[in-house]
């Protein structure tokens, strides 16, 4: 079915293959991803942008004695197709068998798992160390995309590097695209790499201390081969320079090259999606708030990095907001510090991002603006075992690395009016720096009059007051401990319920008063129970007779799970959540 | 007494003076500044390097309405003598007046609280963006260091200001030293820039898409105010790349550049320090251990991120050690990918880093080390009540924030024994990632046998066997615990005394164990609260009848404060706890 790809089950089968039969198994792999992608869904452009490079190198080196790192892993299914993992894309019923990123547990030739961006050039120069300093003698590549290499790390990495007398490899794959356009002033380098055929009057790479070698056509098989085997063995740190078509060989894709960076599936005849999803959502809801509030006032702005449609931010959007929309490229640690600057001078920054990727700027968060007390809002995407549930882009670790940092005020709305409330609350004010924790159970609308001032930090909300039992269920848990609180009502007991609002700090004076008709506190929290919410509530009550537990999820790397069925495990369910509230006020 | 200064009380004060003037204020500058750190210490070889370049700014740009953003803020002291701080140099009963960094409550002329590296560019530009969102029209001056370009926060920013069509203007004190020398590929661009008077074949500024302006004296007034007065009010992103000398003007400091970035108090006729130190510290107990591994494993390394005297590396043992010692610069993020990478191939990493310092690389340690489940060991330095007590360096938040990622072991030794055993374990074991909290209140020893493997994980060690109430204290809160023991058996009251050494999970079979003679548990750690160990316990005990009480830190930025003071209002001392635990009893 596959001329040449059926014959090919690892790196070793390419070695005698004809530079045609290698083009043919080009076709071959981007048959297979097709094959994959359009039922499947998954990363596109950069995965059919980046097949003869893979061919190439795979040709040229020996993995896995040599090793091969894959930035972010957007471009690694050729690679997987190659390693012996090609049943995953040809065979629907073994589309299961691989992650979508390079996983070591997967196969030799993977080194590491990884979800994030711009960190293969560290983790590569590693691998280099570590040959060095254990008599090894292969060689090392890091393969980066022109998009990650805005991130800090991938600079860093770069610069390290450039001072290594040894083996060390990095291929630059320039598609000229990050997942949207690229931003930041090396990339009007790059384009005059591209346009000087390598040459211009400056270069980043040799700035950087590396060697430089640059290929015209980063999709044709022979000027690659050519290339790498140039650097094989070489003993400085070199950067290949590839030039490279994001979405190559499938003409929907190489058209639009934004929308099929990731894509879900699609008919492969047409390019056409098979869900249509223009329904509501907080990427909806955020855009039309904040468009409404940019025109209104020209001081609001919003911030991205790299992921602009996060926030409902389409390219026509963009365009229209232009002088208040800011994309700083995958640069977390800027976008952060950026939003510090504009809001220390008059501005009103609003900076959306994924939990997992909020982890990218940790020091920021705490340095730049916490510390600095300037009135950033920050809207995280994301945070939920409803969120991506890949082990490299779970959600659900933001509650301890960013609650327990002084001077921040964390918000967890319960339901899209709140969610507006309190991110009015916080583009107006500019007293705190605020995160507000985007829900993730579908978009929830409630008809209740929500505050317009949260001024007032840590007051819980009392919704259903009862006795005995307290149920304290925070953000997109809500709903789930309100069904509880309705599944016990039905048995004839009334406990009560509270919205907790503030993730950062306890409302002592009505912790302190449930205890006057209260004997049990059941804490819900839609993440890491570890350095959590809850387990300052049980702290709270610890020298007191309140019995109080704690339900949420555990201190684990969750990977490609089922939420329900991991919810029902931790007994986050209104059932056995009614049941623990019986158990714990012995009913 | 100060011929100029005398007259200087702020910025404007500059503006009538003559070029003579100006160089007779750069030495009264040096005198002031000479006057405070001969007497209380402080950074040296930065300040007295950039004297020229701040008057040079002040006398050009209109500060505060121009704004400058000075990086790391290890050069300020100029900046601070000029805008009406002068007191805190030259009047000993007016130290106290300043802190060691920029400052906005000290002064409009301070626009952040800066101590961490590499943020001015970003922060900067966010000045610059709040500019032209409002409408205003000043000049936006960052002041960054050429040891601070190698992080990444830094190289993002540059890259996103290379993008910027606006006034933004980064000024780069290149004195070739970081605290100890420059390492990365880049310095090699920045050396080809001095010696060809800012020409070479490449230029890493103008890679980054920023206009370039060079003065090779970076110590000359007037070649600074001429290229000061050519990019003001320019409308295009620019580097001033000028080449001071670090320590200028003061002969110890020039010629021991890395002993004179900071300095303790000194004699200003001989240089020599007031106090000698070389008795026994962590650094130098971790530095004979490594070494000693180092000699008979040559696969063991050492990393830095520029702090290379943390772990007792002077420079004569880098020396040493090249092959083994790894410097990646200011870039945290690169030392943690590193040592994964190192570690995945065969190596044995040891990255020494600040607590305060560690908060730069969560992610890398989150995603790049723990995720892929590479045996690292993280030194972690200062991370203690008894640490670094400036509020830019405080090292308190450490164990929310990583004591809660999946998969890392993170141990709280109480004494040098128990460091260096759990040190040798971390580095010979291939399992897990482990971080090591190295104790701050001083070197305490003890002639106990420690284990040799830590491989039973959470397993905690009672050291004292007693009934009624147990305190579990946490690493070099062990001592308080142990003399809160002490008082009470004074009193006939035999407590139980618990060594938890794992920060990382907790010891349920001996918890509940507890639970048979013991009605109160009292925890002591030495950090914040919220989210972190004693709190695991409480929320462990909330559901039983064991009354538990946390002791530790508040959530809190302190600042220059007294930890005897901080310790007492919190009830950590014997006395106080040995009170808490009678009460607790309802003794």
């Amino acid at each position: 079915m596959y001329e040449i790809l059926d014959r090919i089950n690892s790196p070793r089968d390419l070695k005698g293959l004809t530079t045609d039969e290698l083009k043919a198994l080009a076709q071959d792999i981007r048959d297979a991803m097709l094959n994959r992608l359009s039922k499947h869904g998954g990363h596109f452009g950069p995965n059919f942008g980046i097949v003869e490079a893979t061919i190439a190198m795979h040709y040229v080196f020996d993995s896995p004695k040599d090793k091969i790192v894959f930035d972010v892993s957007h471009q690694c299914y050729p690679h997987k197709i190659l390693t012996g993992r090609k049943l995953a894309y040809t065979d629907e019923a073994h589309f299961n068998d691989v992650s979508g990123y390079t996983n070591p547990e997967e196969s030799e030739h993977d080194f590491f798992n990884v979800g994030h961006t711009s960190t293969s050039v560290s983790l590569a120069a590693g691998l280099a160390k570590g040959r060095d300093l254990t008599g090894g003698s292969e060689n090392i590549i890091a393969v980066i995309g022109d998009g990650s290499l805005s991130g800090g790390e991938a600079l860093e990495g770069i610069d390290f590097a450039g001072e290594m007398n040894t083996n060390f490899i990095i291929v630059v794959n320039d598609n000229d695209m990050s997942i949207a356009e690229n931003h930041g002033g090396m990339y009007k380098n790059l384009k005059a790499l591209r346009e000087g055929s390598g040459k211009a009057e400056t270069n980043l790479f040799t700035a950087m201390g590396l060697d430089y070698v640059f290929v015209q056509d980063g999709n044709d098989i022979g000027q690659l081969i050519e290339a790498f085997k140039t650097v094989k063995d070489s003993v400085s740190p070199v950067a290949v320079h590839i030039v490279t078509q994001k979405g190559k060989g499938w003409q929907p894709a190489e058209k639009d090259r934004e929308d099929w960076h990731w894509h879900m599936p699609f008919d492969p005849e047409t390019g056409k999606g098979k869900w249509n999803w223009d329904g509501e959502s907080y990427g909806s809801i955020t855009c039309e708030f904040l468009m409404e509030k940019m025109k209104n006032d020209r001081s609001v702005c919003a911030i991205t990095a790299a992921t602009p449609t996060l926030m409902g931010f389409t390219e026509d959007k963009r365009e229209q907001f232009k002088g208040q929309f800011f994309d700083v490229g995958i640069a977390e640690e800027t976008a952060t510090a950026l939003a510090s600057g504009i809001a220390r001078n008059g501005g009103k920054p609003v900076f959306g991002v994924n939990s997992t990727f909020m982890q990218r700027t940790y020091d920021q968060i705490m340095q730049d603006v916490c510390l600095n007390g300037t009135a950033v809002t920050f809207l995280v995407y994301s945070a939920s075992v409803w969120g991506m549930s890949d082990v490299t882009h779970i959600g659900i670790y933001d509650i301890p690395m960013i609650s327990n940092i002084p001077g921040l005020v964390y918000l967890a709305p319960t339901c899209a009016e709140e969610y507006l409330a309190m991110t009015g609350w916080a583009l107006e004010q500019n007293r705190y720096p605020v995160a507000i924790r985007v829900p993730c159970n579908g978009v929830v609308h409630s008809d209740k009059a929500y505050p317009t001032d949260y001024s007032e930090l840590n007051k819980f909300e009392v919704t259903q007051q009862g006795r005995g039992a307290a149920i304290i269920a925070l953000g997109d848990f809500y709903q789930t401990g309100e069904q509880a609180a309705a599944l016990l009502k039905e048995q004839g007991i009334d406990v009560t319920l509270i919205n907790p609002r503030f993730i950062t700090g306890l409302d002592t004076q009505l912790l302190e008063s449930l205890k006057a008709e209260h004997s049990a506190v059941i804490t819900l929290e839609d993440g890491v129970l570890d350095g959590g919410f809850g387990q300052k509530i049980a702290a709270f009550y610890g020298d007191s007779d309140m019995k109080v537990s704690c339900l949420g999820l555990e201190k684990l790397f969750y990977d490609r799970y089922n939420a329900s069925e991991v919810l029902d495990q931790l007994g986050i369910t209104p059932e056995a959540i009614a049941e623990r509230a019986k158990k714990m006020l012995d009913i």
